[in-house]
């Protein structure tokens, strides 16, 4: 089934402790589109500037995503991102944000994304994410992202969304300032029933995620990685896995959303592997699979 | 098969945010027989003072647990630790530790000990555990735990060790420690590689452990506990879960090793349900088979 997502579109450039990249094509959408591809037809709606390279378009058409919903601002300058990352590859510096032409973003559905029956509003203002959950139709399957900026600054704003959607992903940091609990499983457990979520996604990044559910959690562990080359859009890409699953699966079932996670673990850990979608482009899907499979064998705990 | 457990004996006085309890039964091998008790005929080798009590005796005695290796100092007074954790529940600051007639403990192996086809070595001094190991008979399975303190003042020694067991079990802080490095991917696989171990197990608490092995890696999580009443000897219940359970299956295989680290991973969760070893005391094993069968089906990634 289709799958809509709305988010940011950017360059990133990026320090790690091994090299430096400068202006890499990154921004929530694409690393979210870049995964759910692989799995459904993904349209996607973003803004960029005048200074957006045919060649960046390419690479998306390349992996079959929609950008008919990618607004060019004409004289306006794409969004611009730099961040560092320390010795653990676990802490994130940001050392400069230009949002340019992201900060007077109004994304507006065209009639064939209003229909689609699963909508991901990637992290940003409330208000703008509300917007655009006003012009899909109802009876989507929706799933949203935040940041810790967005609950200290547009605290009412995010509780009135998180009301209308149907499933939230958080960080395990975002979680904590959300619920004023450190602990993940009483937190994940209070955000899930205030807001009425029929699921709840905490990520812990290496540590691998939680689902908050109905019946109780499920806690899966990341894929093991020897080497994280970059982290930057993983929990992007873990997103696009998971609704790119269910959008393909149209089954919303523990199940299935348990299936969703596990893809979305897999998209992740690709996703890490290289700087910005450099891993995505070249990725095959015979690796994908197999990975998959073996992230599936990895857990399986039968009897010999 | 039989199953050998050598360490500590002590009265554990333990402060949590919600409350106090003061000189429960705890220590090394306490924590590991209560838990292994459950899957396999387990011998416990230790020393204890004057002060031991007949009614801890028995709760020994109660689960099955030979504790004729279990040394009564005359004049002597039990070890006795005391422990702090704060809100997280993740930190554990030490008060006070009176290490009385566990100071000069050397542990000899009676005749129906040396025979043991399975010894689990609890942290102790390297030395202290290497002496148990040369009075084992060859062939044994044999693992062991340690801590940061002996990684730092009796590094030789332990490295000594680490060359002559087969599996070893260390929590992040200690591998990282060990390996002089803090990304527990690359440390597991030094350590493994280093000391021509057959498994190493990383634990993570809340976030779970890692299997170290010749075809690579198993990331298993935690069981999902909403309340951790006190986590004091889960490390000891998880070893004894894990080895209870290979020394039943006599198999040392993979698949195996993967459902003793699930077995491990139960028997922990109960452990953290209350003080000392109160929860052991009552856990039926009903309710222990029925947390295994959740935590494999949690873990199932099956299409419906």
């Amino acid at each position: 089934m289709s799958l809509v997502v709305v988010g940011s579109v950017a360059f990133d450039s990026i320090v790690t402790p091994a090299k430096r990249q400068d202006e890499v094509l990154g921004g929530s959408a694409i690393h979210f589109s870049m995964s759910s591809s692989f799995h459904t037809s993904t349209k996607l709606v973003g803004v960029v500037g005048e200074d957006f390279p045919a060649d960046r378009r390419q690479i998306l058409r390349d992996r079959g995503i929609d950008i008919e919903g990618l607004e060019t601002v004409a004289g306006g300058k794409t969004f611009r991102w730099e961040g560092k990352y320390h010795d653990d590859m676990n802490q994130r510096e940001t050392i400069s944000v230009e949002l340019n032409v992201f900060e007077r973003f109004e994304p507006v559905l065209r009639p064939s994304h209003r229909s689609a029956r699963f909508l991901f509003l990637a992290n940003a203002a409330p208000r703008t994410q509300a917007r655009v959950l006003d012009q899909i139709e109802p009876g989507a399957f929706v799933m949203a992202d935040t940041m810790n900026l967005w609950v200290q600054t547009a605290h009412a704003d995010l509780e009135d969304l998180i009301r209308r959607i149907d499933g939230l992903v958080l960080n395990d940091e975002e979680a904590a300032l959300l619920s004023e609990d450190d602990r993940t499983i009483p937190a994940g457990r209070m955000i899930r029933e205030k807001f009425g979520l029929r699921y709840l996604v905490i990520k812990k990044g290496e540590h691998g995620s939680i689902i908050f559910h109905d019946e109780g959690e499920v806690a899966l562990p990341a894929f093991p990685l020897a080497t994280v080359t970059d982290p930057t859009g993983a929990g992007d890409s873990f997103a696009g896995g998971l609704m790119g699953y269910l959008a393909n699966a149209s089954d919303l079932g523990l199940q299935s959303f348990k299936r969703g996670v596990a893809w979305g673990t897999v998209m992740a850990s690709f996703c890490c592997e290289d700087f910005g979608v450099h891993r995505m482009t070249r990725l095959e899907r015979s690796e994908m699979q197999s990975r998959f499979d073996e992230y599936q064998q990895m857990l399986s705990l039968a009897a010999d």
